[in-house]
């Protein structure tokens, strides 16, 4: 079976996105699937796949059940599938969504010129194209206390911070330390009974932060979006602001408003596009 | 530029295919968008370049100049245009040559069911298909003599073996020692000023070795064809035989005939084509 794909990324976090309109290509898009396209050597290789589908084929499934879903809202017209290199089923991805939003906008499935409103399964995203930057409305953060992560013999104090997935952010005074990051650190699964993203950061000046980051599936990638965001919420006062994260594959804007939402900016990328039977 | 391009591997040892029939694609391929489209976050990601381009337009420059080529043997329609994931020139690839034979049967650009003659920096090779078997013929292996080759602290005796590109062959007694191996191996740049491909290799059994190795300009691979072909060379007696090579991607055929020609046997696939502007 040969069907279409479209490679891009987002700061360095890379996907596949699977266009699946009717949800009639992939069916449930199965995890080894999900596991082929995303291997770098045998398949396309990437940190995750977004499949393109309209909310209306998996709304009771997945939008309605979202915690995050108000009752009252209407839902939009396409929802993003996101699934983790391991072929696990993930909740949102900070980067991936503003690659999705110009997948939509450059084939004219959203209007131009307008935010486009995207399911997720932690509730329904806005994105604002500003020229080459994306910005998404990622919601509140919510900062839920400190946790302790492992990696090999050392542990760090950390802040557990939700941004419609886990996080646990470990300020360290050198992104060297993180070096162990390439292997699985270890977490309290009473915090976070469904894995957690990691995100080690050093102060780079006033309101500038750097980091890396484990994500749950992926191991280390170049960047995770709601990492950048817990990064800067964890380690900023309370209260609107503007931060800039950096991260191994770029740099990212956060910033919060009066209200306490969280906004993502940066840019997104589409580098190929074609046909694959993996 | 949007341009034409696939994606392919042999024994997990992947490669970008540029289809380029005349050259007026890619011009001299500048190394950079090689480093582009090799990037495994920002770009395709391979191990390496394949341009498929008409012998004729390389001619002088790269089939009749290499060391290899008889002055009274006709040369074949197509040439492999090897480049390394860094962007620099290689003579010849074991596993890229069976995913190029593929393409060209694919493509209906050779005869189905006759062997396939292909130019590469390093002489004209022959490629026969079995099914899904992809033999090429190699040429003769040179062993050259004995050197060293050192990870951080630790040295050991190597093979030097020459396959038209040039090998170190490591006997250790367990791979785990090749964990070093993500490092830059260091070698003897008298005997190697091009570079060399690291092969660290244990015995599994009669006939049967099993190896991890590092490629010059791509760092370390699941798979190295040429590198091999070195390994069962250089752990065998002299003289015909055959030979099973486990690498980190799959399991490759080496054999040798009474003329001294190695000829290595494994998979080829192709797993997506499409459109690009990297």
């Amino acid at each position: 079976m040969s069907y279409p794909f479209l490679k891009g990324h987002g700061t360095e976090n890379d996907f596949v996105l699977l266009p699946d309109r009717d949800g009639s290509v992939h069916g449930e898009l199965p995890a080894d699937r999900v596991r082929a396209l995303c291997d770098r050597r045998a398949g396309l290789g990437a940190d995750g796949v977004l499949r393109v589908i309209r909310t209306a084929v998996v709304e009771e499934r997945d939008v309605r059940a979202s915690r995050n879903h108000r009752e009252d809202e209407d839902l939009p017209e396409w929802f993003m599938d996101y699934r983790n290199a391991d072929g696990g089923i993930a909740e949102m991805c900070g980067n991936g969504i503003r690659v999705f939003a110009l997948h939509l906008y450059d084939e004219g499935l959203v209007p131009a010129d307008e935010p486009v409103r995207i399911g997720t399964r932690s509730g329904v995203k806005t994105v604002t194209r500003d020229g080459e930057l994306f910005s998404a409305d990622l919601g509140v953060a919510t900062i839920l206390g400190e946790t302790k992560v492992s990696v090999g013999d050392r542990s760090w104090p950390a802040v557990h911070v939700d941004l419609g997935n886990p996080h646990a952010v470990v300020m360290v005074d050198d992104l060297a330390e993180a070096g162990p990051l390439l292997e699985e650190p270890a977490y309290d699964v009473r915090v976070y009974p469904d894995g957690v993203n990691v995100e080690f950061v050093v102060r780079r000046g006033p309101d500038h932060v750097a980091m890396r980051v484990h994500e749950r599936g992926s191991g280390e990638t170049r960047s995770c979006g709601t990492g950048a965001c817990a990064a800067a919420v964890a380690t900023a006062p309370p209260g609107p602001g503007r931060w800039r994260v950096d991260v191994p594959g770029g740099t990212l804007q956060v910033s919060r408003d009066a209200a306490g939402h969280v906004f993502l900016t940066g840019p997104a990328v589409l580098v190929a596009r074609g046909q694959t039977d993996l």
